[in-house]
């Protein structure tokens, strides 16, 4: 069965997107821990990311440094941080959070946004990519 | 002044080592959120991930998914998390982190540890690399 993911990527569930390559797609999470949480996904349909292979994880790597530094600009923050953890959706998802303090790694605070600001801050995300 | 992690690759302060090459270091957290938890650093002292140039954060990303791969074979667990939050010590940091419940991506969470255990764990990981 298709995973979330591929769901999204298959446009089958609408997302607010950010960035996509042929091989890579970045989207907002939809239950962010602050304002501009991206996750970066590889379309190949694989669970635990160091099962990749080599190149296609590297190249993971560098799109999520590309999202990340657009994200630096647009969102002010102290810095991005980046986790994978992946115990939920199996399907590879490097997270790229805005941090202001420690509590935003750390997945228990959520952030609740209209439909109107998730779309103008993958804009503005984008915008800078 | 030299960072704490600078100490370490200096060997001013002491460190379970993992793995080492001309560039990069890994070592055992000694606060760790579970058992394996090791640091995947650079050399060169920079403070945030996405400030490294793109080579450099290439090869940490290679890098820290060797010493990945062989934490999963050295420690049994659900998977190995990465995260990069760097709020607190101003010298990139990749935690590498066996995750057995989402507890153990949080951060709040810590194992207490003998020396004898760390060094244990560090030479069980290092065997695999």
């Amino acid at each position: 069965m298709a995973t979330l993911f591929t769901k999204i990527i298959n446009g089958e569930i609408p997302s607010y997107k950010v960035a996509e390559t042929d091989d890579f797609l970045a989207f907002l999470d939809i239950n962010p821990n602050s304002k501009g949480h991206t996750l970066c996904i590889p379309k190949k349909e694989v669970d635990r990311i160091f099962d990749l292979d080599e190149a296609t994880y590297t190249s993971l790597m560098q799109f999520s440094r590309r999202v990340a530094l657009a994200i630096e600009k647009a969102i002010p923050c102290e810095r991005v941080g980046m986790s994978v953890i992946g115990l939920e959706v199996p399907h590879v998802h490097v997270h790229l959070i805005p941090l202001h303090t420690m509590e935003n790694a750390r997945f228990t605070y959520k952030e609740k946004l209209e439909p109107e600001e998730f779309k103008a801050i993958a804009n503005k995300i984008a915008s800078y990519l």
